[in-house]
């Protein structure tokens, strides 16, 4: 049961990512896209997992990250996606709960195992994903809690639930669902080819359904099939706030006629971007939903992001409330 | 089916590590012991999961480590030990596999889970273990394959493997096959815990069945019941071969009546101990099935060991061949 009110409710793939180590002339050898994600069916998996080097094991997920970064930074947030009941299922489960976020959906009980993601992180620390979908593909309208929706300032969604057929109405309920209850809503566009599978459906949902809109530069200017500023100028008629990140060129919010920029953190080392625009956009809620106006929430985005690329894995290793507090007090 | 000859059949409890940060508080709290590997039941096992913070999955096992570490370094290597079929049985098998090791006992398709071992590394580097021993209480001597045994150069037990009733059995199975094929058997003692659980038996096992013995001052001296140096008294008359590691102050190799002495290689930075004595036992062992004298299977150790609590979990991340050839290189 859920108590009290949320910051943000999280909609997304539950999935377990398979981190492993590898050079460019692997990703050639088993034919793989370098640094998008790429759905795959259980036979391809077991193909390019049997072709990986040793891997590690840890939960992922794209908004179910960004829900991670947010109780991280003390922000009460809940978390909506489908795994299945078993080892791996219980593993995504504990790894939430253990933040404290709030996640009640139920697991499938049979069908397809816990979704996978495999990493692959070259030398140049860039991720190219692997995914298969699993019981992530079983999340359905019911599976979205009215109540959880209804407590939550921002209802955030990741562009990749677009792919599971279901998900899709899922996502539209959640969206309808908060817009009634007087709250907001943010999409993430989650990577350029899941922009170029559902572009004709995404300008739809952005122009009916989105608030908050989260894109990379490659995501935004293929929505608008357009450059950069040309894409700043379409987008700012579209939605309330964007915020557009830039990789080591740091980020811009878009707020109608005003453009924030926000320089990147510096880093003390780059290991593995994955995870980077998921606690980006953990940041920057945390920030909205306390108040902060748009180039602190750009910061805020911007201190998460540089913590989770400095290690492997795309959820967070530090506390971040108080990597956030040392990072004001340096300041001053 | 196994081809050609072996450098090590490595024989031990198949485990995943779920490896956690915690402080010491932690462990205080959940009343666990420092420092050592605990035995736990599924009840209990759950009951620590539920209060640790998010973690990470990766294969772990005292002798599949030590397994992984000598495929790293360009040995042939076997290991037996019992996974069930489950999610992280594949995960165990994917990561041994993929490195080269012939690992060909068969999974066990009902009864418990696939063995789980919670590490918890506080700040000081010290990993203090609760292990669940799942499926791999299931070993018998049916899984000692006779033509591995043979196949070998080295028989490698490790102590803990003493704990499930019916893996004591295969453990004297490999035991006396080494010794029909003219080969050698060696034993880690693992754990002071498990030495003194078994320290009886332990004794009688040296006496009669062990070539090389692995313990570092704490095992040693808990299955001697005296100081360092009586304990190495002792041990020169019951094996051929025995390495005693002693943590930051290196390692001594014992035969006959010399000691050979070697300091710790320097280390850039202390993150975790999980694996230490596996990886040194990997480099020893490579060292003695290429010849090399005492002191620099002790150095080979040494290295091995030095890398793996460099970085978090038991198993190395760095090519091992590569980084001995560096290390060499430099000594020039």
């Amino acid at each position: 049961m859920l108590e009290g009110a949320l910051d943000v409710a999280a909609i997304g793939n539950a999935i377990v990512d398979v981190l492993a180590h590898t050079d460019d002339d692997l990703l050639d050898r088993i034919g793989v896209v370098k640094g998008v994600m790429t759905l795959v069916d259980a036979t391809r998996s077991e193909e390019i997992y049997g072709a990986l080097p040793p891997a590690v094991e840890c939960s992922g997920g794209s908004a179910a990250n960004t829900a991670a970064g947010i109780a991280s930074l003390g922000g009460r947030v809940a978390f909506i996606g489908k795994v299945k009941n078993d080892q791996l299922g219980g593993v995504f489960r504990h790894d939430l709960t253990s933040l404290g976020v709030h996640f009640s959906t139920a697991p499938a009980n049979d069908g397809p195992s816990t979704a996978r993601c495999m990493v692959m992180v070259t030398p140049d620390a860039q991720r190219t994903m692997q995914t298969y979908l699993g019981a992530a593909v079983e999340l359905s309208p019911a599976d979205i809690d009215p109540a959880i929706i209804a407590a939550a300032e921002i209802t955030y969604l990741e562009g990749y639930l677009w792919d599971p057929p279901a998900a899709k109405q899922a996502m539209l309920k959640a969206a309808d669902l908060a817009h009634e209850a007087g709250r907001k809503v943010a999409l993430s566009l989650s990577d350029p080819f899941c922009v170029e599978r559902h572009r004709g459906e995404f300008l739809t949902l952005i122009d009916d359904h989105v608030d908050i809109l989260f894109a990379n530069e490659a995501e935004i200017t293929a929505l608008y099939q357009c450059d950069l500023e040309a894409a700043v100028r379409q987008t700012r008629t579209k939605v309330e706030i964007a915020a557009i990140t830039r990789g080591a060129h740091g980020s811009l919010a878009v707020c109608g006629d005003r453009v924030t920029l926000v320089d990147a953190e510096k880093i003390a080392r780059l290991v593995d971007t994955t995870g980077a625009g998921d606690l980006y956009a953990a940041g920057f809620l945390h920030g909205l939903t306390r108040g902060r106006d748009l180039g602190e929430c750009a910061r805020l985005g911007g201190i998460c992001a540089a913590e989770v690329i400095g290690h492997m894995g795309p959820r967070p290793e530090t506390n971040l409330a108080r990597l956030v507090a040392d990072a004001v007090l340096l300041q001053m």
